[in-house]
């Protein structure tokens, strides 16, 4: 399964498969016989159950997460949206080749193979305030190194970004696909002032003005080459039935592309995290998404997923590897 | 340093050691200069700052993380107040030591040593609707046991339990140290119904009428065992400046002992989620502790706060391993 055009792209993304009944039955009725009280694992329950329903697995196991890190560089940076000034992203792809960023610390510590994706860094998108941020063939090439980024073997999926300027085109995905003004989508990334916000909110009402269309054409228009490529990994993994834990705003935004083809294009992933950047909340609000953790992070790079993978790995754990309550001969409350 | 009397133990309470300033000054300056936005990593920014401080060491490691399971028998279960029967307790502390519940899957996924510690369960306390729970011998015997179990070369500890019953005590000792009535700290627990929990918020207000006094001997009159030994744990801790991740409503209610009697005694303590117990989020705001973790648990067993031994390994790991932007030749934004 593959493609070459963003119209093959959506229907691909239309025709994405379903979770396993069978398997999800299945881990339900084991959830209801293991040591503890009805329902006292919480969320826990429901991870482990919507897990096993993508994995197929009734007692499955999460042993080689994946974590993909994609970067891009934005046109819309010369309209003075950023607080960091460009080159900012090709450094800190390098701090991710080095080992030295906190997606790299937090993926040793949850056990996650990490590679980044630098994508054409010498070539920004174009600035969507003055043309279309990228030509749909670009568009295309970036979901592909998504695509093939994901390792099929992989049992869980994290997306994660570097892109100075990049929450500036997620907010203008966010407005094109959701409604409303700049203002309400716009946030202060990596820390601008006032003004600095004020502006970014001008240049996401010009963009949108400029550029409306069907949902991967806001991608092209509006997006980024590592917002594309994150939309790209989380189509792969629903093919491979691979789960997603999305980080924030950006990857939630570039996420939303696929929600905007197909109510049920995201059934595979979980909100990792609500973010500090304003309008995450609002955003996971318009895609049904309850984050599992709310720590004021505000990094991207797929931190805050990262850090999700502990809580997934928890709630795994528990499922898969708890005695019933006839294997352990405990009495059942009444 | 020890205690033979419950008075002792107060006195040592009040004389606990207090965070080192010359690591926090350090950490938190380290932590200025990591490759991020300033504040991008949230609330791990605190926690790493914090868990330098009790450690004294500027870039810590968390590797030998403890979880301690204390399991007590309450003669309060005679007034039906508990969905299971008070066997479960020992066939619950055989599960443990069969690694068949969900704190053996916990502590094995965030590689933490577990042990489980099973206090007198042939001697259930008293019934406290009929007189104190324990004399003050038993109680100083049960923080003993807490105090005893610490391992002084862990770097973390967990504080879990596991008692038939032991929400009705915990919500007396709430009550007794916070005021209210009965029915604003009482639960479901495992599970009761509507009538158990009149039946639970009548018990308690009966005991406190029945039973006041200093922090500890609340603890004595209306605790059970495995709160005394929580309580011992999390004071052994301090002093060995090892920090703690507290748990639910039962581990929450025996640490306010503690806080009773001295207003920063729970400083090297951190609120690992907020469970599903009612009384627990006004139990945290009444400590000053915001829960890192909020996912409707409601087990004990220190599940909760075990869960949370991940967002502080994910913590640490960033702060200690990142690099900075001398280091990584980054540029600062302005």
């Amino acid at each position: 399964m593959t493609f070459s055009t963003l119209e093959e792209f959506a229907n691909l993304v239309r025709s994405f498969p379903a979770p396993d009944e069978t398997a999800i039955r299945a881990a339900t009725a084991r959830n209801s016989v293991l040591t503890k009280p009805p329902g006292a694992l919480g969320r826990l329950e429901d991870l482990a159950i919507w897990y096993a329903g993508w994995r197929r697995d009734v007692q499955p196991r999460l042993e080689n997460p994946q974590v993909l890190v994609f970067a891009g560089n934005h046109g819309v940076t010369a309209q003075g949206i950023s607080a960091f000034p460009p080159e900012v992203t090709i450094q800190m792809v390098a701090n991710f080749e080095a080992g030295g960023a906190a997606i790299n610390q937090l993926s040793d510590a949850f056990g996650a193979k990490m590679s980044v994706h630098a994508i054409d860094l010498d070539r920004p998108t174009e600035d969507f305030t003055v043309g279309p941020a990228m030509e749909d063939e670009e568009c295309v090439a970036a979901l592909r190194v998504g695509w093939d980024a994901v390792d099929p073997a992989a049992d869980l999926v994290v997306t994660g970004e570097m892109g100075i300027g990049n929450t500036t085109s997620a907010a203008a995905i966010a407005c094109a696909l959701f409604g409303g003004t700049g203002a309400d989508w716009v946030g202060r990334g990596t820390g601008v002032d006032d003004d600095g916000l004020n502006r970014k909110a001008e240049v996401v009402d010009w963009g949108v003005s400029l550029h409306k269309g069907a949902p991967l054409e806001v991608l092209a228009r509006l997006g980024g080459r590592e917002l594309a490529a994150m939309v790209g990994a989380i189509a792969r993994a629903r093919v491979e039935r691979i789960p997603v834990i999305l980080d924030g705003f950006i990857c939630t935004a570039s996420a939303s592309v696929l929600h905007a083809l197909s109510s049920t294009a995201l059934d595979h992933c979980v909100a990792g995290h609500v973010s500090a950047e304003q309008a995450h909340a609002n955003l996971l609000a318009k895609l049904g998404k309850a984050p599992l953790l709310s720590l004021g992070m505000r990094l991207g790079e797929g931190s805050g997923a990262a850090l999700a993978i502990g809580v997934l790995k928890g709630a795994i754990a528990c499922h898969s590897g708890m005695a019933t309550f006839a294997e352990a001969g405990v009495s059942e409350g009444g």
